[in-house]
């Protein structure tokens, strides 16, 4: 192993204006013994909160705008659904659309070329409430790859097919093509799903890939093959998006969608339609103290082999969420055995944690669920937003490894709490 | 949940001549005070064990012989490879070869044909010394979709494609088909391996289905949706394939391969190709004191939702195997709250755990690799067949769920005890 040179943020709190600091420990189970009358925080019977990211990898500074705003974009579409009175399922969907449909997102709408210049895309969805799963791979000619998988989900929950047939919770290529056509779902010309961008993107790294072949070409080719990785992921398109959410019932859903690595083979499959690698949700119950909600990103591979949603949500029922999550990124990510050969390890996660609880606090009475988020990544750079549905505020950020820190063997992680009122016993 | 009626089947050293009864832990960890000569387990530098399956479903009595044949034949495939020196992930892949050619499983040949008259297959393979894994989904025109999903994994080993591009580990549909072929795999057209048998019961499943559906029509159709259940699985094909073996080097290998549900929709992937269902397999390491392989077989979405494979072989660290086994498959499997929704969970396993050992008894020596191996299924029968390199007899087995149990809510489990000599230090 490659010495590692880690870096731990500090756990910062961004926090909106339903939100604030809270550095003790979020199941204190004592009631206030000093009432405080809340404006803002009266019990509405509508909320939840969601955090979405556009990706761990690299976002230039020339498109944060864009980034930032596809993220403001999801978190309100999401907002608007919880606002309706959409479980947090429907709401993780809708974000996931509006991810999809940006340009600047891989995913969807623009998402990375193959190796034969088609758009074949992952996605997966997951409710926290009946731990129920659907996903697509390796799919063409769906604009909203998302809503597939979340058709295969809510049709898995009516029960068995006729004559006793179990409902598939995966499909791949042309069959999940047209299992969602069948199911009302429209076809979309796949050269529609092609941007300007990821058509010259395309072009790039088809002439990147033939240079370095040929350079590949004669003696001692397995040596420099592995030597051609410093050149990595050089289109920097590592960007599958994904988004967690919570509604004001405690339930927690997450989805996660992408178009996969640039210049793919045909028929890969990435983490995005994995189960257990691209997310994970799963409501409190007596087992576990907490609802969580996962969302992964980066080199699917890794985190197919690495299974990183469902180990960061394992990680999440320790008491402490950002030492947690840190661990878990360190012992079960960059340090795992599983990748003990790869020089670069590259991802990033965006987690969810709740818990219903009664707080006591010099300054505050609360009573609700309690929210802590947070993200952390191996990748240059990840692009995270978030926003309650109590005041609909979003805050988006782009979160970089500090200077000098090499990406794939250092991390970085941030992170917040919010707090929900109003909600539905 | 529907109460459950379990059945614990005493744990049964079913052992050819080169295996003797162990009932002691197998980590004693001092050296026998009294010496013996050892004639028939002088070290030769060759060997390992190898345990396979020919599915979890129902088998027939009037099929019992042909199934056993081929377990037989591919435990006697894998040995010659680990005879000729091969490590065990090449012995693993050629004992699939064999159950896969089998017109009788479930795999390759005679698969299960999916709801559009085709055959689709899913297999994987994972090494248990370098971590590395290979999968295909939904894959057709190939006769062995494991030595697809095995050449992935020796290519992921060999490190970055040009211009630093990750190497897949997963590929499905046509994509999978074309990686194949270019790879020296060859072509096999699609109605070569449909059978007389697979057809006629293609042409049996869809009048069933047909006639279901007719039932189905009109009111109250989720109702019957789901009564429908009750005829559940009736083309009894859940028997997918796979194996488990160990090397004297003492590495791990599993894999698994399989046609899928019949009358699956099309581009349906099941467990055979999901990482952590299907197969797993891992090397003793600092963190884990014993070396565990896993393969699973039965309804793929129930496999897949509770990630069985890796569930088991994470319970394999626990000191008494068949215990930690019997409780995996009851509150992993059968009670997990996953599945709270399903009526009958379907599944099998075959594990097999081993650890370099040193043993004292009271009549012999015993210095080499200890061998533990165990099945267990919820399904009505589960074919079995295991065998020594250092003898080269089968065993095989049909494994029934005791009179008066309740497929899907009951298990049963039986397994032995191999002891390797001549081991590579």
């Amino acid at each position: 192993m490659i010495g590692l040179t880690n870096y731990a943020g500090v756990m910062e709190s961004l926090m909106n204006s339903a939100e604030e600091k809270q550095p003790s420990s979020p199941l204190t189970n004592s009631w206030a013994k000093k009432q405080e009358s809340s404006k803002s925080q009266k019990p509405n019977g509508v909320g939840g909160f969601v955090l979405v990211h556009a990706g761990a990898g690299y976002h230039s500074e020339s498109k944060a705008k864009e980034y930032k705003h596809v993220c403001k974009r999801a978190c309100q579409r999401a907002v608007d659904q919880l606002k309706a009175g959409a479980l947090a399922v429907e709401a993780v969907a809708a974000a996931l659309v509006e991810l999809e449909d940006s340009p600047f997102t891989n995913a969807g709408m623009g998402s990375n070329l193959n190796l034969s210049g088609e758009i074949e895309c992952d996605a997966s969805i997951m409710d926290g409430k009946s731990l129920h799963f659907g996903a697509v791979g390796a799919l063409s000619g769906i604009r909203n790859p998302v809503m597939v998988a979340n058709r295969l989900l809510s049709e898995a929950q009516k029960g068995k097919l006729s004559a006793g047939r179990i409902p598939p919770c995966f499909l791949v290529g042309r069959g999940a093509h047209d299992w969602a056509v069948s199911h009302g779902i429209p076809p979309c010309p796949s050269d529609k799903m092609a941007t300007k961008f990821s058509l010259s993107a395309y072009k790039r790294n088809k002439r990147k890939m033939e240079l370095a072949e040929k350079m590949d070409t004669g003696h001692n080719q397995t040596k420099k093959r592995r030597q051609s990785s410093e050149n990595g992921n050089g289109s920097g398109c590592l960007d599958t998006v994904g988004a967690v959410v919570v509604d004001l019932e405690g339930n927690v859903a997450a989805a996660v969608s992408s178009g996969g690595l640039a210049m793919k083979h045909p028929g890969r499959v990435g983490q995005a339609a994995h189960y257990g690698c691209g997310c994970w949700a799963e409501n409190a119950c007596h087992m576990n103290s907490y609802s969580t909600a996962v969302s992964t990103s980066g080199c699917g591979e890794h985190l197919i082999r690495t299974m990183l949603a469902r180990e960061c949500s394992a990680a999440m029922q320790s008491e402490d969420a950002h030492q947690a999550l840190l661990e878990a990124m360190q012992n079960k990510f960059i340090s795992s055995p599983i990748l003990a050969s790869e020089d670069r390890v590259l991802g990033g996660v965006i987690v969810l944690r709740c818990c219903r609880c009664v707080e006591a606090q010099p300054s505050q009475n609360f009573q609700g669920i309690l929210v802590e988020f947070l993200w952390s990544h191996t990748t240059e750079s990840m692009c995270v937003g978030y926003m309650s549905a109590q005041d609909s505020k979003a805050k988006t950020h782009i979160s970089r490894l500090p200077p000098g820190t090499v990406p794939g063997q250092s991390l970085a992680i941030e992170g917040g709490v919010c707090r929900l009122t109003g909600v539905v016993e």
